[in-house]
């Protein structure tokens, strides 16, 4: 799963209509020291996550294995979001 | 999902069968100022999106999850039109 | 899809039962300008494409749902020839 | 599959329900001399592996391939623990 | 397909108990004169190759579809030796 901070949402009214209402967040890809690079993805929001929040993001046809998800036209989703990082020296 | 701006279209008689009568559209990435990129994907469009239009792109085995890509040989669809993008400062 | 140019050839006869008779192509990206690039993929051909062909490449299960690729060890496939490209300025 | 030394352990309470229990690690990338790269991922562990190991990871569909993983929004398994390398000079 | 040239081996004692018995070769991608890469991948052997031969290797889904690697987590296999590349001037 990558690592990834949620910076913003996109707004699209004119879409597949399996995505009407997904929450569509915009995430960039963080390093373990939370510091966000330039890297970004889309991803469907399944666990109330929002601006801020440090999440983790499954992509590709595991994105599609959640309630939300299944069968529709989504290959990034956020799955958890990050209490904390336990990192070894 | 890919971000991207929809600046031409593929013309191609020769190809899968399956294939016929599907809008094919070159896209750019772009970033969150939607200032485009070099990198670009060919995708198959069914929003109706045109050239200029901000987009969303699903990916791989998502890409054939709508009514008009089922089963078929593609890797990319545009999914969603972007109205506008919030982007927290 | 991947955008490309056929510059070769792949002979292997050892090789996967079901890759029997499989035409191996070696597919260059392309720029939106037919430029070749140093990056390449091999890919299964289904729509009789040759040396000199600009051509769309579908990669990882997608390149699985043509007539001849079904259900073979194979993650790009090339679907169709491009005749031309239009791109707005 | 890609080959990474466990660097850490990710904590998220709010996830997916069917995360519960699932050990997500931190993987860095290495190189053949187990040199750790900055590239890394977070992998479901299902081969009771722990920090320092080296290990294989599967990814994109072949990450629900186990009977951990089955059906879950995980894109990314440690299905072994390495041993050793035998690289040709 | 990604054109490699096998370098070596991965031991693992410790693994998914469906891999039992898989050869794991590791795998530098070459370019199309055969000069090897840093980059490289850990891939199931399905055609008995060995250190210093060039091969194809499939990924993601698609390395799943050979009959030693049928619904297990592997992301990478080599499914044909490659005898030579014809590669036009």
């Amino acid at each position: 799963m990558i690592l990834g901070k949620v910076v913003g949402t996109v707004w699209a009214t004119r879409k597949d209509e399996e995505l009407v209402g997904a929450k569509l967040l915009i995430v960039k890809h963080v390093d373990l020291n939370y510091k966000v690079k330039d890297a970004f993805v889309v991803a469907v929001d399944t666990v109330q996550a929002g601006v801020g929040d440090v999440v983790l993001i499954a992509t590709g046809s595991s994105a599609r294995q959640t309630a939300a998800t299944k069968n529709k036209p989504v290959d990034a989703v956020i799955m958890a979001v990050v209490d904390k990082l336990d990192v070894a020296d």
